[in-house]
């Protein structure tokens, strides 16, 4: 993950002690072969996991979802935030972003996510846990099983993290952040 | 494009004689091996343009930027539906859904598009032509050139395409739907 990590150290930009900017190659501007890198990564990780798909939310986590599911050969499915009037029978949970301070129901559509799915769930932040919780909620509504999480970056003094693995589940984040204190980035080893 | 034209005609659900879903391999659930083949085509249409960006929208443009990026050694950039906080300055367009009814603005940031850039506009469905209208519009914004656009679904009927090859836009789009009347999809050769 050495590319990730170098580019985390030299674009990324501290916004203020909660929130890191990442826009100039992960959830604005892509550079795709960050994306093929964190996919292989995630896969290496989930191998022997028999992952028959991925899970992710619109829209950040696409591509990251994108190339994780090709690298384990799976379909992936996103969590769309409004309700298509085509859907069909869906599953729907809440979740609050606290950056946007709303909010939102999210969905997907019940023929995709089966009690014969092992899931992984794939996202680029983990901060407080909110999106996660939803998609986690999403995973158990459909009676599918939850094989694990994959994070690009979590803010591991925010505590989304330390709630879930708590609650048993495997999360895999790919670079740790401990501290945006002082316009800093620092990573736990 | 053979795996895509058989996912066409195998899975795609003609929902009205103006909508068809693909909602179970491009824009919810999504194949990754036809995102791949979908972007190589792409490359291979634009490989001597010099691209230096692909250009879409979310959400359900990422996926296709990030493999037709991926094919042509380009960064992509998403234009985004809603302004996030941290975004610094930038450019915006307003676009009508129709399938949605309503009107939303989409930006992207002044810093990752620029009067350097030869764009590759890439979408999922071209219709009447809207988003497509929205994204030509930030890349004159923005002093760029627009090479040209590639579409995986054009739904030649709703005449989005005839105005913006009017205008002198190169368009290439890998299906063509001719009809969606009577419940059948009717490509043109």
């Amino acid at each position: 993950m050495e590319l990730l990590k170098e580019k985390i150290l030299n674009q990324a930009k501290v916004v203020s002690d909660q929130i890191l900017k990442v826009d100039s190659f992960i959830n604005h501007m892509i550079d795709p072969n960050i994306m093929v890198e964190i996919g292989q990564e995630f896969a290496s990780r989930f191998r022997d996991e028999k992952i028959t798909k991925v899970l992710t939310i619109e829209a950040s986590g696409i591509a990251i979802a994108l190339t994780t599911a090709l690298a384990l050969k799976t379909p992936l499915l996103f969590a769309k935030k409004k309700i298509p009037s085509t859907l069909g029978q869906f599953y729907m949970s809440n979740i609050y972003s606290f950056t946007k301070n709303e909010t939102v129901g999210i969905c997907v559509a019940k023929e995709y996510l089966t009690s014969d799915d092992r899931v992984l769930i794939v996202d680029d932040f983990l901060a407080r846990g909110e999106a996660l919780k939803g998609l986690t909620d999403l995973v158990k509504q459909a009676d599918a099983q939850l094989i694990g999480v994959g994070i690009v970056i979590e803010k591991m003094f925010q505590g989304g993290g330390k709630a879930l693995r708590g609650a048993g589940v495997r999360i895999e984040s790919l670079i740790k952040v401990s501290s945006l204190a002082d316009g800093k980035i620092n990573l736990e080893e």
